[in-house]
């Protein structure tokens, strides 16, 4: 199934000229093939998908039409699926099965949609490449010698190996976008509180966290968008009149939109210039063909060196966890454990002065979006590196810190904007990059039709090497 | 002016059966005669309302229908009327000139409404009772011997007095609503988010803060209301597709609405007995009319006892008042310095806990919706009390902290839903006392299409004796 779009497999299924169980099939066949080299997947149940998979045929017999028939996707494992573990990433929640399936899992069932398991990231989601010290090292199908990012690394990983046309992750500060960026994949980040989270584990980002959606295209991703918006009351985050209908086209024309392309994002990151190629060649093949960019960024205020509001996590990270018994955290990845130290060190009125500098980059961004419909820059400054290391040791020819190459990203969590990556091209290694399309709060319908045509107009392919492997059970 | 309602004035104005001058005129004559004794306004300029008087004249001359033609309303003094002071009630801020109105003063102006200027509150918008260093004391039209409360004391003390139909004040922890409590009129603080607020102080309140509207009857608050809800992307709080229609009256009759009402809070709040008593009659008499109230409260987290969650006011005071110089530290309302100090002490987790805490609530009051439509309890378990103290000595026959009158609003700013101060009867003093009428978060045209019904079936007078004064300029 791994060359089918969502919408196929659901219009085969809903016309059965083919079963929600042989897809699952197909795509179990595959994963059991796959996964022991990728660990994408670190819960599983071939029975349980195939019981699922059989619900969803029933429910086409029984003549419902299923917007999401027979389509496999996976569930990142910050989210639950009723009755399977869900870990967090860490060994403190080992021994948890999650009571009932979270929002959002459950409502692409609803849909017809068939869960697969569940796919690794690291601990709370809180870090930028997907190891953690429960279930290892999740890896890059497109290079199994590097990472795929993270902290979706394990959703990205299902996705782009082909195992299931969509994802379901997080995105707190690039989670969602950036892992979809270093695998050609489509990753898209909502307004905050376009898709409801009522209940499940409670995300240490006080409220950045958002439902993510990840698919090879950027229709597939839309598809799965317009499942998932709804107004839930319960999610104090949620709102009234924002849902499906908020996707619809915009009357504008992409071509008419006013677009600014940032490269340095106006906090003066550094950006590989492989990286940077290949994103000015797609940019000139949009203005090719009649897209109208110009140079210009958000004048951000002051605050924001050395990733000062990761302080927000870090905070929130210890008054989560920091109580556990001294055994416990002992348990935690040591990288999380000195996110947790730094927070411990944070007063409040340094919580209070971060939470108000949020504010003021809210500010700032909607102020620039009276000049500009779209931004565009760049996903992640570099190509995918080596598993095992948090970052590339240099970016644009400077060392980098450990957070370096995740700078583009969380502005837009705290802006609470919705963001898409979107694969562009190629680096030097022949690893795909992503292109970040940022719209106003609650304009996610336009970040989605400016990508779909974008994507039309590149007309690039991003198929992993392990697509291509032979001796892989291929679709029907 | 004082007896003629909004609407009633924005007709005859549009009619021009009376000028804008007029009205202002009749307002400024008898605000000058009463504010000495009142010290409502702490900044009013004749000259510049007749001027926007005639302005709003000249527009309905020009054939311009203005939904509020000469309407006059006055300007809370943490909010901006541009070109003149204002000054947050503190002496740190005493030089400052508004550069321009804040967003709900320039749309109530757009709409011909006529701003009279600025009324007193507590410094920082920070304390239930209106007294600060720089403008001294406001007192109570019903009684001079009494606050009308806090922080919006000089707002209601206008309206109650009659010098204006209409005040724009603001809603942090109950600043709208206990302050109406108080002096016999409707103060609603709508959903957070409902009406913009992109410009002007930056409150210490982690964005608790709405834009409150206060009248004499819900009819004129909804007619406020209605002109100020609308989307403005640059608050990062506002809302698409939340504007004036969300107030449109809702299906549901208010008869058929399930009703909660709880004398506690499910807080465990205490309750003077003669605020009680006429609570219940004003709830026996809805039911005798047919409506349908139980007993019943909401089941909230722990972790709220002794007003916690007013430590985010506390670290959020540090912050952005915390670094100025001692000498200016002095200037500021001791008690306010004694907020800023428990800010101070407080850490980022124990600050990250109260938000994870505040994001509880929100879910807990979701919940309790699900089996009602509205939730009725006291706005303030007192009458007023005397001017000079915090609050009143006891409660409830029990002694009472500083903070004790205080106790049933600040969960729905946590909350972010709609709560409106209905004036229910009167205490053993003779004094008004306030219903609270609460709904879910974005259910405002709920909460003023009810609370307009409950107002009719009562059927009650709330005219402060200052109103029935001789010698006082009367209406046309």
């Amino acid at each position: 199934m791994h060359r089918l779009k969502a919408q196929q497999i659901a219009h085969l299924v809903n016309t059965r000229q083919l079963s929600a169980v042989e897809v699952a099939t197909a795509v179990c066949d595959r994963l059991e093939r796959l996964n022991p080299s990728l660990n994408a997947f670190i819960d599983y149940q071939r029975a349980d998908v195939l019981a699922r998979a059989r619900t969803s045929d029933q429910r086409v017999a029984a003549k419902q039409y299923l917007p999401l028939a027979g389509v496999p996707f996976s569930v990142k494992d910050n989210l639950w699926l009723g009755g399977r573990p869900a870990t967090f990433g860490s060994r403190v929640f080992a021994d948890f099965v999650a009571p009932r399936d979270s929002w959002c899992v459950q409502r692409l069932g609803e849909l017809g949609g068939v869960a697969l398991g569940m796919t690794n990231c690291s601990e709370f989601a809180c870090k930028g490449i997907t190891t953690n010290p429960l279930h290892g090292t999740t890896r890059n199908p497109w290079n199994l010698e590097l990472t795929p990012g993270g902290s979706s690394g394990g959703a990205v990983a299902a996705v782009a190996a082909g195992l299931g046309p969509l994802a379901l992750a997080t995105d707190a500060g690039g989670s969602t976008r950036r892992p979809a960026a270093h695998t050609g994949l489509v990753g898209f980040k909502p307004s905050l509180g376009a898709v409801p989270n009522p209940w499940g584990f409670a995300d240490p980002n006080h409220l950045l966290s958002v439902i993510g959606q990840l698919g090879r295209d950027v229709e597939d991703v839309a598809l799965m968008a317009r499942s998932l918006f709804a107004w839930c009351p319960s999610d104090p985050l949620s709102q009234p009149h924002f849902s499906a209908q908020s996707l619809a086209p915009t009357p504008r024309a992409p071509r008419s939109l006013r677009i600014a392309w940032s490269p340095d994002l106006g906090l003066g990151l550094p950006l590989d210039s492989d990286v940077a190629s290949a994103m000015v060649a797609a940019l000139a093949t949009l203005e090719r063909d009649g897209w109208s960019i110009e140079l210009a960024s958000p004048c951000w205020p002051g605050g924001l060196e050395g990733y000062a509001l990761l302080g927000l996590q870090h905070t929130a990270l210890a008054a989560q966890f920091g109580a556990l018994a001294d055994e416990q955290l002992q348990q935690l990845d040591p990288d999380i454990l000195a996110q947790i130290e730094l927070g411990r060190a944070l007063s409040g009125v340094q919580t209070a002065r971060l939470l108000a500098l949020r504010n003021g980059l809210s500010i700032t961004l909607a102020a620039f979006f009276d000049d500009y419909d779209l931004l565009l820059c760049p996903t992640a400054p570099v190509e995918a590196w080596a598993v095992g290391q948090l970052g590339p040791a240099t970016i644009g020819g400077q060392p980098a810190g450990p957070r370096g190459h995740a700078g583009y990203t969380p502005v837009f969590n705290y802006c609470g904007v919705p963001a898409l990556s979107l694969p562009c091209g190629f680096g030097k290694q022949g690893l795909p990059v992503g292109l970040q399309v940022i719209a106003p709060r609650y304009m996610d319908g336009r970040v989605l039709q400016a990508a779909a045509e974008m994507e039309r107009v590149l007309g690039l392919s991003f198929e992993a090497p392990m697509l291509r492997n032979q001796g892989i059970p291929q679709p029907l």
